[in-house]
């Protein structure tokens, strides 16, 4: 039973990375898992439900990959993108259609920001309290915008440098959103 | 003539940030600038014609306001974060429109590579000629992933924050990806 639910989101992972949500249908993902298609909104009740379980799955392992046991060293920057490029350089085409959804699906876009950028905070101000929010945003906008050019966009040479380089270049910006001072914050009327 | 070209243009403007491209009808573009559709195609050629003369414009725009007479100074990072922010601040839902179509669309994708990195790498091979994709391809990231952040994503406090603090914020870590020095490439089997 968990292992027929196990598979079917296997397949549904496999089916999503190759086609995107809109092109993946019920019953793909049905015949690559070798169930029938009733089994499939027997467990996750619709496509919309199966994929946000795939998202949600993804998501506890992206958490657990990228924030377990992450020692507050000077380097936390360097270790946060190499662990990042370990969890997704093998999974590019997922991560692109997986941004790609939440770029246009507010409910998404919306999980991403309660449930990532939550748990970075979370893990931010238990390191360093002060301003966790302001600090996990900036560092996850810079998690983000490297990953778009990697996967998505392709852009040279990023898209091909070799994930120790990319963490030697990219690492202390995230070591600076997360650790260091940053600037006072801007007060009315002030600056 | 040349103002009836520009009519239709601000009406795609407007109705593509409003609608996204697959929403927006070439009729209600026409009605918009109050011209006859036929006369878009004349232009434009086709729906798709109009999308990329769109685009084209705004990133004249985006690297002339951006890129424009910038002195390598220490704060160049601020300066280019500032700037960026001036520009599409005020048109969020014409960038978020936009970056999501670049997701999906390989030809808009490949636009923004060959034009605006182009550009980007042009400008930092003036300043700083080692390393300029490289270089240009880290400002790159960290800029797409502050836009996407503020602007699609609404991650606070970066959605809401004033300019001026973003700025402080993020422009260190394009000054040193433009200007500072970077940790030596890796080497093949070096490291």
């Amino acid at each position: 039973m968990g292992d027929t639910r196990g598979s079917i989101l296997r397949a549904a992972i496999h089916q999503f990375a190759e086609s995107g949500l809109q092109q993946t249908s019920l019953r793909s993902i049905a015949r690559e898992a070798g169930v029938d298609p009733a089994l499939i909104l027997h467990y996750f009740g619709s496509k919309r439900g199966l994929f946000l379980a795939l998202v949600r799955q993804k998501l506890d392992e992206v958490l657990a990959g990228l924030l377990g046991d992450v020692p507050p060293t000077k380097d936390i920057g360097d270790l946060l993108v190499a662990r990042f490029l370990a969890l997704w350089d093998g999974d590019r085409r997922l991560f692109a259609a997986l941004f790609r959804t939440a770029m246009s699906d507010e409910s998404l876009a919306s999980l991403l920001r309660t449930e990532l950028l939550a748990e970075l905070v979370r893990r931010v101000a238990a390191t360093h309290s002060t301003e966790a929010e302001r600090r996990a945003a900036l560092a996850l906008s810079q998690l983000m915008g490297m990953a778009v050019g990697r996967y998505v966009l392709g852009i040279e040479p990023l898209a091909s440098a070799d994930p120790e380089e990319v963490a030697a270049d990219v690492g202390p910006t995230l070591t600076r959103y997360l650790l260091r001072p940053l600037p006072p914050p801007a007060r009315p009327g002030g600056r």
